[in-house]
């Protein structure tokens, strides 16, 4: 029986010489896959509240539609700066050349909702940071924060949970 | 009782001075607001079989990803050029000004697959065009074409049932 990183394809110098992407959208396309993702994700939050789903531009969107449709609640989007129509917070953080924004609709979460942070991969962690520092500043409380891929080396997990985050990721992938 | 068109709301100015723009988000971030949207695209479909659903960047993702998981089927994304790590197919078309690229996955579907397209809203139905003619190109038999809001004086509903597509959306606004 395949496991969820068995649906897992490697793609050798995306999106830069060196680098092997883990792609997730052969886990998605397939029925069984994304089932799977989607109930492994929710296994360590069986019989808790969680009030929100927040999912982090653009991949983190499929799943977390996904799993707040599982859930029965609601899902919200966290963007690159400008695609936010209402009014937002934002969050800078850096990347390995530069630096990008973050922002989340003010009026998305209300203080004390228990909040689930969902992407499909975590790396440097830089991005779900900023995405914690967000919801945390409108006043919710997270539950967790559910990745499917965890790159170790990458440092994202001891990151985050030097904030006080649950890490939860369904599989380890060595290497960049 | 809230209607979908109820958890939309307007925000004037965006992203370009005169637009009406109608932002999803408060529909996704609502429980019912979310379940109440998949629940109604779905039933136009009810008893049929629909092997993918195909969501277009980015907030097809979030719709497409609820979809998917509700029908216990693959979700395949279409992609701004670049973004997509595997061999692609590409389709231009014409914004405002200018042009924009989007792909597909090659392998994403396979020949004879019956697909459920599915997008946030519907304006000139560039992008949808653009993500039909992919599908097709892959051989995929595409089912219907699934949005939440409809804007018929930008013309998107006439040009996609120009091309034979059956065409639902689950409300509709006047102006752009």
């Amino acid at each position: 029986m395949k496991t969820v990183k068995d649906y897992i394809r490697t793609i050798p110098d995306f999106p830069h010489k060196g680098i092997l992407f883990r792609d997730v959208t052969t886990l998605f396309s397939d029925p069984r896959g994304l089932r799977l993702a989607v109930d492994q994700m929710l296994h360590p939050y069986a019989g808790m509240r969680i009030d929100k789903v927040v999912g982090l531009e653009a991949r983190g969107f499929i799943l977390g539609g996904a799993i707040a449709h599982q859930l029965s609640v609601g899902f919200v989007p966290i963007r690159k700066k400008g695609k936010l129509p209402g009014p937002t917070l934002g969050e800078s953080y850096t990347l390995e050349y530069g630096k990008a924004e973050v922002e989340i609709h003010e009026d998305a979460i209300a203080g004390g909702e228990r909040i689930l942070l969902v992407d499909d991969l975590l790396a440097t962690g830089g991005t779900a940071e900023a995405g914690i520092k967000l919801i945390e500043r409108l006043g919710g409380t997270i539950m967790g924060c559910a990745f499917i891929v965890d790159l170790p080396e990458l440092g994202g997990r001891a990151r985050l949970e030097g904030m006080g985050m649950e890490v939860h990721a369904l599989c380890e992938f060595e290497g960049t």
